[in-house]
């Protein structure tokens, strides 16, 4: 029986909480019915063994015995083949998983994450804010064309909505998805599974039990 | 036997010739020794059934037989498939490939395509510039460290220096690797490659060719 691990910060300040990336692993584990705990490492003081483990010094990383995964994607396609429930077994099916998850990491968060950024930022203005907002549009419209013709990506609920949905979520926060109903109903529907508001809340206390400790 | 086609535009301006990648999915396809041949798609004006290929109106796609893939990531890691030579079969090396192929995709390219784009903007001043400019210099800074200690991310020669070595090179293209050395060593040797150079030179004729037609 694979033990699974999910390696994440100790503590993060306030904005990023619920956002940060292990709740991605977390929901695909829950999903699965896979047993797994959660560790924690150093958010201040990122040691050597944090980068043997996660060479941008980043989270989460997911261990399963001797195996050590980083970077969110990777840890969701190393789940994908533990369970047909989060990466169909079809050929097919396993492409379009495959390709739209792809499409999340790259064409979508290339994009999402700089935008989200400059809302952090509270930077709106400028020739990069008006390229990055116009690129978001472009992207969202013609994502909005896909997600009408499904409930899910790959037909079956999978890693690639799991990955979607939580990137989609955070331009969801900051009110991007508001000319997008297709999309934002997508988002509603993914964001009411059990797995992904449990892996979500259980974060949200995590970090907060770590305020009442320090 | 597999009938790979790859899919990319008829014709782009002169800036991205040589990166459009569609270079990617050549060079694993050379390194692998498998057959293949390249279509186009009109660049100017995208129908619908370039849309139902590729979601975004981007390129490349890849066929093979009834199997349409599209995001360069997801048809590597297709390809990874369907030779060890692009992707090891030996489970921690396997690992190791897939997380640096997403690495790439996501915490590099995050940061080299927009920071590309400021490049090809001429729009290097101002509070989004030094954040990305910034963020790249953190990402190499790390990523120095990893390729000091191997020659390939994976052990071996794999997707994910393909992935790797092809962003660099666009970062290279604007000098944001001087400072990097061992970092610019890697994407020297990598794109010594008589695979790399094949499938670039045979996209820049391609394009070149398309001017002559026009």
């Amino acid at each position: 029986m694979s033990e699974f691990t999910v390696v994440t910060y100790d503590w993060v300040p306030e904005p990023p909480r619920g956002y940060v990336r292990d709740v991605r692993i977390c929901w695909a584990l829950e999903e699965a019915g896979l047993p797994y705990r959660v560790e924690t490492t150093p958010f201040r003081d990122r040691g050597p063994e944090h980068f043997a483990h996660q060479p941008f010094g980043q989270v989460p990383w997911l261990t399963d015995g001797e195996i050590s995964v980083f970077e969110s994607g990777a840890c969701l396609l190393y789940l994908g083949e533990k369970s047909a429930k989060l990466l169909p077994t079809d050929t097919k099916a396993r492409v379009e998983a495959v390709e739209w998850l792809i499409a999340g990491l790259n064409s979508m968060e290339m994009v999402t994450v700089p935008w989200s950024i400059h809302q952090f930022s509270n930077d709106r203005q400028g020739a990069a804010w008006e390229r990055t907002d116009g690129w978001l549009t472009t992207r969202l419209t013609h994502l909005e064309k896909v997600i009408g013709k499904r409930d899910w990506l790959a037909g079956s609920f999978s890693i690639a909505d799991i990955l979607m949905a939580d990137l989609l979520r955070l331009v969801d926060r900051f009110d991007g998805l508001k000319d997008f109903p297709t999309t934002k109903a997508y988002v509603a529907r993914a964001t009411a599974r059990p797995a992904l508001i449990k892996a979500r809340d259980e974060q949200i206390a995590r970090f907060k039990a770590a305020d009442a400790a320090a």
